[in-house]
């Protein structure tokens, strides 16, 4: 499967997603699947989360507390939820605030494998 | 309720539950709950995520995605999930990796306005 299908997947399976983005920690996005016009405002949100996340990957470092896995955040507006894919991508799904946050959580964490495999 | 009384019973209702931190945005505890000795630990990490917390707040109001009101974060090792209290304060929650997170969230929400009641 192509980026582009395995993001399609997900977002497809997840009671209201938005969309999903292969991104790297340089801040440029490999690949997306974006509904409807939000394709904008979905990359803008995951180049603005890049440097949160390198911020939290360097505070995971400092306390030792492990391989950062998950990070996900919740607004009275909307989900996001961010999975490590590896060393250099990740992978961040954004849901409205009533979207399905568990199988967002769940799909997306079984995504990882299928992008490693394809990158 | 105390404060520490209501983080008591939020850590000790969860299963894998090791802490849970009152924390102010200005890096100073106001009160918290740990489980045996790893006080030390617990007070490291909230400190270390004020600044995180900090940085994702600046993202949130940058993207006009609505009003904060929780982050999680999980490692291979731990799990993490804050609540946002007032404009002041906010609450951590730490669990172990097998820890259970659906329950840690749904508590630590309804921790939120008696924690505020008591503020």
């Amino acid at each position: 499967m192509s980026f582009r299908e395995i993001l399609k997947k997900v977002v497809s399976d997840v009671d209201g997603a938005i969309g999903a983005v292969l991104m790297g920690y340089d801040g440029i996005s490999i690949d997306d699947f974006i509904q409807e016009d939000l394709s904008d405002d979905i990359q803008l949100l995951a180049v603005e989360y890049t440097s949160i996340i390198k911020e939290v990957r360097r505070a995971v470092e400092v306390l030792k507390t492990g391989q950062m896995e998950e990070l996900s955040l919740a607004t009275d507006q909307s989900r996001i939820v961010i999975r490590i894919v590896n060393e250099d991508f990740f992978v961040l799904l954004a849901l409205s605030a009533d979207g399905n946050f568990g199988k967002a959580r769940y799909l997306l964490k079984r995504s990882v494998p299928l992008l490693r495999e394809a990158l």
